[in-house]
Parts: structure tokens; sequence; C-alpha cells
């Protein structure tokens, strides 16, 4: 039987959510917060994990969430600078050993990298598959 | 040489205005519109191509930009209802030989295809990043 991790998703989000219901799915362990209620009503009706409404800026709301606990941070809301944030704080005050944030701004990637945040750019994954497309117009 | 295509790149955003310059550096001819003039400013300042400064859901902004010349019509603004009426309106009314749309929420690309529109959609191809690393996670 495979491991089962404990991860922490902040922002339930069309990615947010998905990754949640994924994981979940997967058997791990899975709390997801937001600062906005309704958001989970984007989660499946799978999903057997847990929800803390709240600021995941704010110690509070992370201790509540166990961050300490996680064996990944999934810092994926809609601002760069939150993400930052959140990821910063899983990573040097509750000792996660991974986050993983969501960069929008492909400007902003090597400043995360530079910080031990490991990045994924909805913008530069897209830009590539449209490079992709542009190739196949040129043959 | 390679051969020079028309573009219409709708929405000037993170993504536009990356896929407008890039295809302006590979010697092709380029519009980009956006509804707020200061999206124009995210263009690299090596960009050759042209501005329309409008809204692409009006006919007027579409023939200043001279959608019916284009070779490809990328419609790649935040709303996909916005990419999806442009889309449609560009394949449909100018004739606009191929369409790529910027899809954000999952649910819709099913429905963009059925009306002939190519889709990215960043959600997914991040979520499939997300999943090579949950992969790794588990070896």
């Amino acid at each position: 039987m495979p491991k089962s991790y404990y991860f922490v998703v902040v922002g339930c989000g069309r990615l947010g959510s998905k990754v949640a219901g994924y994981l979940s799915e997967k058997g791990h362990s899975v709390v997801v917060m937001d600062k906005n209620e309704e958001a989970f009503e984007r989660l499946p009706p799978e999903f057997t994990g847990f929800t803390v409404y709240g600021d995941a800026t704010e110690m509070e709301s992370l201790k509540e969430a166990k961050v300490n606990m996680a064996d990944m941070v999934l810092a994926f809301t809609a601002n760069d600078n939150t993400n930052f944030m959140v990821a910063q704080i899983a990573l040097r005050i509750f000792g996660v050993p991974r986050v993983v944030a969501y960069v929008h701004e492909p400007e902003n990637i090597e400043l995360f990298k530079e910080f031990g945040i490991e990045v994924v750019c909805p913008t530069l994954l897209t830009f590539e598959t449209m490079k992709g497309i542009f190739r196949f117009l040129e043959e």
C-alpha cells in the first residue's frame, strides 16, 4: 500500500479544489483553506478531507490547519504575494519540508525559487503549449 | 525562409503579451487587442506589431484589427465567456481558419471544442504538472 501524506492546500479555487479532490481520492489526508467560505463548494462530493475557513496569512488559521504536521503545503491562491507569504511561513516557521506555490507572474518565479519554494506557473505552461501549436502551423 | 502569418491576439494580459512578443519576434504580423490601454505596457520593447484599443466583442474593433485577414485568432482574455464570444465571431463571421481560446474553467472545455474552438486550459496544464510532483513524492 502506498504511503499516505498530509497536505494543506491554501486556496480552494479551480486548481486548489481539483488538486485537493485528487489527493483525497488517492488516500492522503487533506486540509483545504480559503478565506471565502463559498469556495469550498468547488470540492468534489467525494472529498473526505477537512476545510478551514480563514485567512492563511494569519497564524491562527495556519495552526488550526495543523500546518506544522504537513508533509507538503500547496499555496494556490490567485495572488502571488499571498502565495509567497504563505509559503515562507510554512517553510520557515512551521518547518514544512516541501512547499509548492502557484506563481501567476513569470517574473516572480526566480524570487520564489531563491526562497526555497517550488513553483508551478500556469502562464509559462500555457505559453509552452502555445509554442507547440505554432510549431505545428509552421510545418 | 519560414512562412509569415497574421495573428490577432485578443487580451494583452500575462499570456497574451508573451505570445504576441514571441510571434512578433518570429517574424509574424501581429495585432494585439485589449479594452484596457495600459495592458499594452506588458508588451516587450521589441514588439513590432500593432495594438488596437477596444472591446473585442464589438464588430468595429474586430474590423479595425482586420480579423477577416487573420490566419489565427487567439482569444486570451481572463474571461471564458468573452473568449467564447470572440472565438465564435472570428470563426463564423470572419471565417478565420484557426482559433485558439484560453479556457480557465475546465468544465467549459467541451463546449468550446464542440463549437470548433481549440483550447488551452491553464488549470488542467498546472494540474497535470502537479500530478507529476505527487508521483515523485510517492516513489
